[in-house]
């Protein structure tokens, strides 16, 4: 264990952030890292920490997770969220949940159940938990449910209310225009007038955290509300395996150890396997920037399994973290995103505060159709 | 579209077989390859064709999908499937749906829908409905419901009792020592009087269908009612995206189509998306049978995200297509398992019935630790 040597790095989602907010969203971050990092110093886990992080994220209104969460069509908050230990290859996660205050603390307790191990009768653990079942579990593990509705905002049912005009109206003219004018119909249906990207108010995705800690054990974890006005009983990205969250020790083969979370348009990232196949690829290729900038291109946005789509948005952050017998680790964070923006905070233990910013596409760039991508290489010896 | 060149391949679940009730099986895998022939006949689709085979073995209560599925703890069904076409590789799938005749018709229906395009607001059709929401979606797309508790059997309801009379004996049993005596505890974990083989009646899992119509589009379609006593909520193998089916009609530079289904112990599955995992061997290694014994070897039975699981319960039917330019066709169907049994059935249009049969280890084999895997290589110009 040296502690001194964990690090941690969240981001607060994968889409539109206004500058009037940006203060807001990045203190989010920092008080995420923080809370995060005081459980690293006390030789807590990083599957500890992920959860610790992605639950204040999910506590804080302005995110699309837990707390604040968007509205499903017929009004209601259904979360996803998902949690992988790399350390045991362990994956837990919750789709679709209802009135659980932190969905990411349920993901993280599946964790635990199946590394305990079988149940009677020669059943397997779940490994993932749906719907109202879901809730059930929660609440027979002793997991802090909320009253009916409880992660609903006055904010974020405004904004329902105001989408769901916006949808009854187009609703109404498409059945009226139906018979005579599929133009019409077909305008409507990819109008720039959406729930994806352009409201000034500010839209996010999963949020999501990656760690190392002081014995080089890594974790992910995410957590979302999903799209506005979703279908009840849609489930995102961050409730499926593979797609969200990623998380790889490595090996003593020389392969490092990985933690992928992934955001964005949630089908886009559910058709890729993004965090997956993300993490595939900086396991595989020596530099990590050359893997993750090869994925976005190759299979993201070029994608033989997103042929047709227009705009393609996702965004990924990546730890990459190597050690070698003699205890010598080095380690590389990287964001990469073709939304609008990402907002990511991160911190060493040697830091004395979290970095934060929102990371933003040049403005030559057009959202869905090109990434950007940055990193730093972690240097554990030096404060700041 | 050459018609005489479609094949239909189906299972009725990996695991446990008894040899009193094999012409049963046998004779429901082969009504099932006739209806979805009758199809491909019609120049049906292959989407239509695994569609159709699979809600004939979900009409079967002899199968663990659709009606008599398996109960959860709390005594209801809750059923996974999923639909892959691989033309648009696109696919679609429900997670513990309740109350609906044919979970695997509003997995297609999710392929239809997400196949047609954007919704209005710019939202993009959900890829997978879980829950409640799923089921309500089925019904606003005039699939059909049955009754409350429309798909429990009496037998089905008599298992459940018996089941539910042990883990309650179990339960009662635990809490007793638990404090005197975790060895007693463990012991009960990993008893040999479980769910998951070793039962008279017969314990399948997850029922599937793999095919290629007349233009050389692959499809795969999977159902299940999950294991015995799972909590609800469980969301199954069948669900998941790359784990229970699988679908890609390859490409003109020499990569073969594949379509894969699975079914075993659902969260083996799921750690080792086994479908996916499967159908990418196939379509890199040119050998099928070494692509799908590797697969078995190195990413089931070896996997490192397996590692510590004493019994690895899984099965594969597989298909390989391989279509010129100059309309020369090949295929081959394969099958592998790790459980004791899997009733298969398959059927080329030039055949005049199905052949079926049920695929048993040897007996020198152990369950869940090595595999018996066969396949025939298709000859589309003979008759039988």
């Amino acid at each position: 264990m040296d502690k001194r040597k964990s690090f941690v790095a969240v981001h607060a989602g994968a889409g539109y952030h206004s500058t009037s907010k940006e203060t807001e969203y990045r203190s989010v971050c920092k008080d995420a890292c923080k809370q995060a990092m005081e459980i690293l110093r006390n030789e807590g886990t990083s599957l500890a920490a992920v959860t610790k992080a992605v639950s204040v994220l999910e506590d804080s209104p302005l995110t699309n997770a837990g707390l604040g969460s968007n509205l499903t069509q017929d009004g209601i908050v259904e979360c996803d969220a998902s949690v992988m230990d790399g350390l045991t290859l362990t994956s837990g996660a919750v789709g679709c949940i209802t009135d659980v205050q932190n969905p990411v603390l349920v993901a993280k307790q599946l964790v635990q159940k199946q590394v305990q191990g079988g149940l009677s009768l020669g059943r397997i653990p779940p490994s993932i938990l749906v719907g109202p079942g879901a809730r059930q579990w929660a609440e027979e593990q002793g997991i802090t449910l909320t009253a009916e509705g409880g992660l609903v905002t006055e904010s974020s049912r405004r904004t329902y209310l105001k989408y769901k005009r916006k949808l009854d109206h187009q609703t109404a003219l498409m059945e009226k225009r139906q018979t005579a004018d599929d133009t019409v119909h077909k305008k409507m249906k990819t109008g720039k007038d959406d729930l994806e990207c352009g409201e000034s108010s500010g839209v996010q995705d999963t949020v999501g955290c990656v760690c190392v800690d002081g014995d080089g054990n890594m974790a992910a974890a995410c957590s979302s509300g999903g799209i506005w006005m979703k279908h009840r009983g849609r489930m995102g990205p961050a409730a499926h395996y593979g797609v969200g969250s990623w998380a790889h020790n490595g090996c003593c083969d020389g392969k490092p150890g990985v933690a992928v979370v992934s955001s964005g348009g949630g089908e886009h990232l559910i058709k890729t396997f993004l965090a997956k196949t993300c993490a595939d690829s900086v396991q595989k290729e020596p530099n990590a920037s050359l893997a993750v900038s090869s994925t976005f291109k190759d299979n993201f946005l070029e994608s033989e399994f997103l042929s047709g789509v227009e705009d393609k948005h996702g965004g990924v952050l990546v730890l990459k973290h190597l050690m070698e017998d003699d205890g010598f680790r080095e380690a590389e964070v990287l964001w990469a995103h073709t939304t609008d923006s990402m907002c990511i905070g991160y911190m060493l233990e040697t830091h004395s505060k979290p970095t934060t910013f929102v990371s933003r596409l040049p403005e030559s760039s057009l959202p869905g159709k090109s990434f950007a991508m940055e990193g730093r290489i972690l240097n554990f010896d030096q404060s700041s």
